[in-house]
């Protein structure tokens, strides 16, 4: 692993993934992007990883793709290398969003770009009062609509404040996110890591499928077209996931208000 | 009707729906749930009936299916009696939803699990300070996707705190529930059925096949591939609607100030 | 064009269009929709303006369609007419819509009906104090759904929200349609057209073919069948973007912070 992103533990079963470019504000270069890649593959099939927390070292989240690179968005690059780089960014929030564990954003600083997208892929953003958010790649030249920031803004803040940072790719600073929904909560910069780890531990009380589960189906239901359709793979789910070992175990540990032993079967 | 689920009349047009075992913050029994089909049911054929109030006895809303019947969820039951299960829960949430009435949930304390979806299926949700949400089903290894939450809650306060509210289970009180959008109002205890019954006189106000198109047709049109798509809908609705004898009424109503006196054709 | 809707220049690429008919707080008779239709069919060709604002003359926004006039709605009219007069006014919405540039509500008054329906289908929506909405057809024996409402709301400030403003059509005040994401700002009255200004402002630093594909992917992808589908179409939009001229320049400025030169290429 490139020491650009490291892995550790942030608690049992919590697992940390920062990216370290801090005299960039963690802007990512390709290299830096492959290694983030293969880390999140590395965690999703870590069975001993319930919840994934990503943040950044030093002032910033993350800057987004680093445009001083050569080889860069807007380089006189051939287009089936553009449409390749393109893919990597793009892919690198698809990956955040089909982790099967939870994500966590803790969001320490400026979130740019792809760095704001990376945030959007996560499952829940909590922020720092230095958190910023802009959709930068309006700002060069390109469409605001990048790294799936057109699909899920609008389902995170609606879609007349993502009209507007999407047009105009103005910040939003903490206040605003938590007004708008686009953070869950703001929290200060020295306790943010034990938020993330306190809503991590919330997460991993609940049985390892179940979350799985909770995940995938509203990522489906979130775009199904109709109650009656998501009802139905809800359904069929839900009577999956009683079948597992762990679910009895869940419900003797709710009813008798101990924590639950999971075997994740 | 089964004792435990009871309808009366708000007032003039509006009935209340009221679920009566205060002594288990009225968790619901299989026996139950069949009451509460049926009662709605009855309601949707009742064309005296404009607005439906759903509301529980005591301290609590709704706590879900009641765990602690011996064939509930996590019972070794074979899996076409727990497919069967589910599909019955389900079906209340589809069931208040496709009333051909507005439903007003007049949520006067905790609200979880399948309690929680029933609010969520109503289409206004005005809460007392006491009311209190969790989506419980996460909580006992099952995932948290059920009877609709995976469709409704994203588009009823947004993908993050839908995401946030589902892996978590945890509670969401009155205040917040307001922030978030999942409250539409909060009043105190003592003026909760007296603020229902007059949002439901406002609504009463419109003609009642105005209302009942307006329900039905936004349900297809919050899930229609497109703006063009969900306007073709809106238009041909809107010349039926012209069409009935109460709309000359309504907007004779609507211009000389008076009240209107439809006639349901 | 007629005096009833006038376009000016509000400053450098940004153009106003007045709606004026201040003594029926700008009710839309039929020849001034097609005056309407016809203007913003001029400003979608007219490649100097970059973001069109719109607002109305005297107290009010635009009170919808002028349900004084003989062949209005609930007129005896036979049903081809009927027609043909509800697809003129849900045509309005879809062309503000559809307009190549972005569009500003700067919501001066009462926006009722149409009128409100209009604000909906513009990319952003600010309010003087004096802003209200309302889902006005409800009210006059028509479904709620009309002219884009039941797509567009449910969209802007979440279900629950939306379901209420159609049942009831009761009025939202400038604070609240700020709190629930109907407006993305609220300024004193005196202010409203340069908040305006500034904000087109902000949106023309941006290159024209960026800003063009902004509005057009995120109207897609708001209603995208998957995050993997929306991708798809960010991807192949970001390509072309990075071919326009207008795109290396955009980037040169970013970098060097000073003002791009954009050519429209």
């Amino acid at each position: 692993m490139s020491s650009l992103v490291t892995v550790e533990r942030l608690r049992d079963g919590v697992a940390l993934l920062t990216l370290r470019r801090p005299e960039k504000l963690n802007a990512l270069t390709w290299d830096m992007m492959r290694s983030f890649l293969s880390s999140l593959e590395d965690l999703g099939r870590d069975e001993s990883v319930r919840v994934v927390v990503l943040t950044g070292e030093g002032r910033g989240f993350c800057a987004g793709l680093d445009i001083g690179q050569d080889d860069g968005v807007g380089s006189r690059a051939d287009v089936f290398s553009a449409y390749r780089g393109q893919e990597t960014v793009a892919q690198l929030a698809l990956t955040v969003r089909n982790l099967p564990q939870p994500v966590i954003a803790a969001v320490n600083g400026p979130a740019s770009g792809g760095g704001m997208a990376i945030t959007l892929a996560s499952d829940i953003r909590i922020c720092a009062p230095q958190a910023r958010f802009n959709v930068a790649f309006v700002r060069i030249g390109l469409s605001g609509a990048d790294a799936g920031v057109s699909h899920l803004l609008p389902r995170i803040v609606g879609l007349g404040m993502a009209s507007e940072l999407m047009l105009t790719g103005r910040q939003v600073l903490a206040d605003e996110a938590l007004r708008i929904g686009l953070a869950n909560r703001v929290v200060p910069a020295e306790a943010l890591l034990d938020e993330a780890a306190s809503l991590a531990g919330q997460i991993a009380q609940n049985s390892p499928f179940g979350v799985f589960m909770t995940k995938q189906v509203l990522h489906r239901n979130v775009d199904a077209g109709s109650l009656e359709q998501a009802i139905e793979l809800e359904n069929r789910t839900q009577i999956l996931a009683s079948r597992t070992e762990d679910m009895p175990e869940a419900l003797a540990a709710f009813k008798e208000k101990r924590s639950p032993n999971f075997k994740g079967r």
